[in-house]
This record gives C-alpha cells, sequence and structure tokens, in this order.
C-alpha cells in the first residue's frame, strides 16, 4: 500500500531562497491529506501534479501565517472547480474564525461542506480514523497553540506465502480463509495455523509532522517508533539561542528528538531564509542520528522503515 | 520622470497556467505602489526584483480572494523585514476587518504602523495627493463593491532650452528662475517671458486600472484621455454571456472603452484560466482599438503616449 509524503514548501516565514512556506501532501493509497497551508501552497500543487481532489482532509499544525495563509485561496478554487464532497479541516482554535471570516467578507460561495474540527488537546488526541489509518494530534512547544500530527497505519495486509500454496495445494476458499487470519483444515483433515500459510507481517508504518517547535522532549512518547519523523529545523546549532527565543529547534535537537524516539528516518524541513545551502542541516543531525534527509520541495519520500 | 507599471499577476479567479492573480506594480520616479495583491504577490514580488521596502501604498480594488489574499502574507514579511515605517491601505469597506481579523488570530506582531483607508463612492474620489500624483477612485462594476484607480501625474517637469541658455548667457540663478516657470528680465534690460526660455512641457501622464468590472460605460468620464488604461479582459466575446452573468468583460468591451475614454494605450490583463494562448485577446481587441498590448507578467510598460 502506498504511503509516502511530497513535501511543497520548506522555508519558515515566507517564501524565500525560492522556497515556499509550509506545506506537504501525505499519500495513503492515493488519498490524499494536506499538512500546512502556507501561501501559494495552490500554486505548488499544480507544479508537482498533484490531484487535489483526492484531498478531503486538511491538518494545520498552528495559526502562524507561513502555515495557513494559503488556505482561503485554496478553498475558493475547490469552489471554482466545482467541489462538490465535504472537505474537513482540523487545526487550533480559531481556523473557523480565520477562515470564515475571511471567506465572508471575500463573498466567497462555497457550494461544498466545509467542516472544522478545532483541536484544543494537552495529550495526544485521536482526530481521524477510516479504514486504513489514524491520525492523532499531540501538542509542540511553539509561540501559539501549537499541534504535531501522526499519521499511523491501522492494519497491515496478510500476505499468502506462494510456497505454502503450492506445499498444501490450497483451494481459492482456503486462500481466502487465510488472508482473513485464519487457521485452514484440508480436506485430509491437516489443521494448519494460520502462520503456516502467511508471511510475517511487517510493522505498520507511520508518519510524524512536528512543526513549529522548540526542542520538547514530550513529543518523544507520542512519535515513539515512528517510522518516518518530520521535525522542523529553522536553526543551526550555533543559533540555538535564537532558536530558543524563537520557540524553534536546530538541527541537532531534531536529530536528539528522532534518536529519543528511536524514528526510523528523519526529514528536516521548516529551514530560515537565511540558509541557502541546506546540507549543512543534515551534517549537523547526523552527529546524532544517521538516517536523515532533507525534506526538498518537489520531492516525495516513501514512509518505509529503511532497515528492511 | 520614471512613471511605469510592471505585472506580477494577470489570472483571474485563480493561479493557472503558469499565471498569478492579479497585483501589479506603479512605479512614479521610484516610488513603488502595489495594486491589487492577489496569493503569492510577495513571491513574484522576489523573482521580480521588485524592491518593495519602496512601498508605501497599496490600493485593493475589491475584496475577492483573487485580488486580495496574498496582503495578509506581505504584512507579515514586513514585519519580519523590521519595516518600521508606516504602510497604507485602501479599499472598498471591509478590508481592515479582513486584514485586522486574519492578522489578530495568526498573533502577529506588526511593529509600524497599518493605516486604513476604506473606500465607498459613488463617483471619482481623490484617495491620495503627493507631491508628484493624484490618486483617483473610481466605482467600478462587479458583483461586489469594486474600484478602479486613477494615478495621475501631477506637474511636468519644466525643461529648459538649452539653445535659449547658449543664446541669452543666462547665468545659473537666471536658469533656475525659469526652471520654476518665471520669466527672466536679463542685464541688458531685455524681458523674456518663460515659454522662450522653455520646451513646450508635455501633457501630465495617467495611468488607470479597472480590474474587475462588466462592460461600464461610466468608466469613461473618469478615465479620459488616460495615457495607459489597463482594463480586464476575463473573457473573449464568443463567451459574452458569461462576461455578463460573472460581471466581466470581454476583450473587444475593454477595446471598446479604451476607445470611448481616448486612451494612448491599452493592455489586457486578468485572463480566464481557459485560455492558454493570449495573442487572441489582441486579435479580438484590436477590431475597435489598435494600441494594444497583453500585460505580460514580469514584463514592464512605459505609461508614455504612443503617439509621442
Amino acid at each position: 500500500m502506498k504511503f509516502e509524503v511530497t513535501i511543497l514548501g520548506n522555508n519558515s516565514a515566507f517564501p524565500a531562497q525560492g522556497r515556499f512556506p509550509s506545506a506537504q501532501i501525505v499519500n495513503y493509497n492515493e488519498e490524499l491529506f494536506l499538512v500546512d497551508c502556507g501561501e501559494g501552497t495552490q500554486i505548488r500543487m499544480s507544479q508537482f501534479a498533484i490531484k487535489r481532489s483526492r484531498i478531503q482532509h486538511i491538518f494545520i499544525s498552528h495559526l502562524h501565517g507561513d502555515h495557513v495563509y494559503g488556505l482561503p485561496g485554496l478553498i475558493n478554487s475547490y469552489h471554482h472547480f466545482a467541489r462538490n464532497t465535504a472537505l474537513h479541516i482540523y487545526g487550533p482554535v480559531g481556523i473557523r474564525q480565520m477562515m470564515e471570516t475571511v471567506l465572508r467578507l471575500s463573498n466567497s460561495m462555497i457550494d461544498f461542506e466545509l467542516i472544522f474540527h478545532e483541536i484544543q488537546s494537552e495529550t495526544k488526541l485521536k482526530i481521524l480514523e477510516n479504514k486504513d489509518l489514524r491520525v492523532y494530534a499531540f501538542p509542540i512547544s511553539h509561540r501559539i497553540p501549537t499541534y504535531g500530527f501522526l499519521f499511523q497505519e491501522r492494519n497491515t495486509t496478510i500476505n499468502i506465502d506462494k510456497d505454502a500454496i503450492q506445499k498444501y495445494h490450497l483451494t481459492i476458499d482456503q486462500i481466502k480463509t487465510a488472508k482473513e487470519g485464519k487457521p485452514v483444515t484440508l480436506t485430509s483433515g491437516e489443521y494448519l495455523t494460520n502462520n503456516i500459510l502467511t508471511l510475517p507481517s511487517r510493522a505498520p508504518r507511520s508518519y510524524a509532522y512536528c512543526s513549529d517547535t522548540m526542542f520538547d522532549k514530550r513529543i518523544v512518547q507520542w512519535v515513539e517508533n515512528v517510522t518516518v519523523l518530520y521535525h522542523e529545523a529553522t536553526f543551526l546549532h550555533e543559533l540555538e539561542q535564537k532558536a530558543i527565543e524563537s520557540m524553534h529547534s536546530t538541527a541537532l535537537q531534531a536529530g536528539m528528538i528522532a534518536h529519543m524516539a528511536n524514528a526510523g528516518q528523519l526529514l528536516l524541513g521548516h529551514f530560515s531564509s537565511r540558509y541557502d545551502d541546506l546540507s549543512v542541516f543534515v551534517q549537523e543531525a547526523k552527529e546524532i542520528f544517521n538516517a536523515v534527509q532533507i525534506a526538498e520541495e518537489g520531492h516525495t519520500y516513501p514512509i518505509e522503515d529503511v532497515h528492511n
């Protein structure tokens, strides 16, 4: 089952250095989830050929402009594209008032249902569940109420061992039974437990998004063993003091969170506009955590365990 | 004195075809005026090397998203760039509430003065005057209150005739007097009227911006003899009915307004996303008005009489 994230914007504060403010697309089996929506997100969607009609759920980490100012335009565009399915928007308290005020004053006629889910929680909270995924919000530490999001795969598909099919001459009905996780009794009377017929299932995959936040150890418990962790790294560690003052993180600190959480991989993003060359962020985080990459705009990163 | 307009966005409704929503920069002697501010305007400013610190006045035609959704992000960025001079924003009633609500909810700390000038007028109204220019707003006809803007050069500089300097052996003081538009009495006693010493002054130049509007003859009186007229042309005339329903104009109608107003030149903009090739708009408007061009993004158009 496809599970990947495409970066639309990785810059902090405002568009600069050719980079856009925060936005990314989580794709699970071709259902798309938009995470944050800085100004110009819909421009990036066009450039990177994102099928925006496949988005039913939008998650906004916090109400700073570089994470949400692209949302009114995107909603308007959905109207122009004759959207007729509901759009769910999750975000901190205030997201509804911001959007409703802007849309009312710009006299935007929205023909589809806009459903706001305002989040207020001191701990990890399940905000969405479908047949494939559970999505959680958890508080992170920034200057205004801000949430991280965890996309957790629900079940992994059971894969039948082809050798077993051949060995036991399984019928189609018996294969179906095994795929449901059940044991099979052969016509010979032989009883086969499910594990004899199926391959060891891989662990459910997960993706966590943490932006914007200062270095906050509380996060570790909520993203423990995550397959891929996106953690903001606005500054290099030589500007740690600036990171503390503005409640952002350094690349080293992002590496520390990834290490403590036993993450599979780390993606770094939300870079200060002062930085042109981003490779130094990877070098710095590697001092602590090896499986680290820059979250580059236009690139797609599979959510998979690098050890497999 | 430099007087020109640079197009940042010429598309209607939303970004598409690689085009951005409405925004443009009027440059008069290196003071910049922003006219409309669709989503992504600040991205275009960076791409086209616009010196945004030179903007003190922003004019918003109406509150539809494709003309104003870039404004909160631009205001935020001014804060990040440590702006400390006042920013004046002119627009229809509601612009203040829209901006103040968004900035408050996104907890934007603005260290400079933000001064709103809400416009409500049934006729042409002077909204700004400085030593070089007068700026007027006038109502145009769209689905919500919408204003056109006219930038009218106040005085044209007096140019001394170099031949006269030589002929009459003018002193520096006498040249200065002539430059002030006054007559000069030579040491010989000869009295020279100012027109003997100066070149014929050219007519004050002007630039009018009309977007969005349906075909509206009222506009003619307010932009009569304008040097350059920017008029929206969302559709080709084959879609006239669609233009009427959505209160937009066709290229042919834009040509008619330019013709009736005796404009020097016509710039067409605000194109529907359905059009890829824009040259057909010029062909259509030329049926009525010859001096017509597409307002292309990234291009700068001098405000000058083509007959000179």
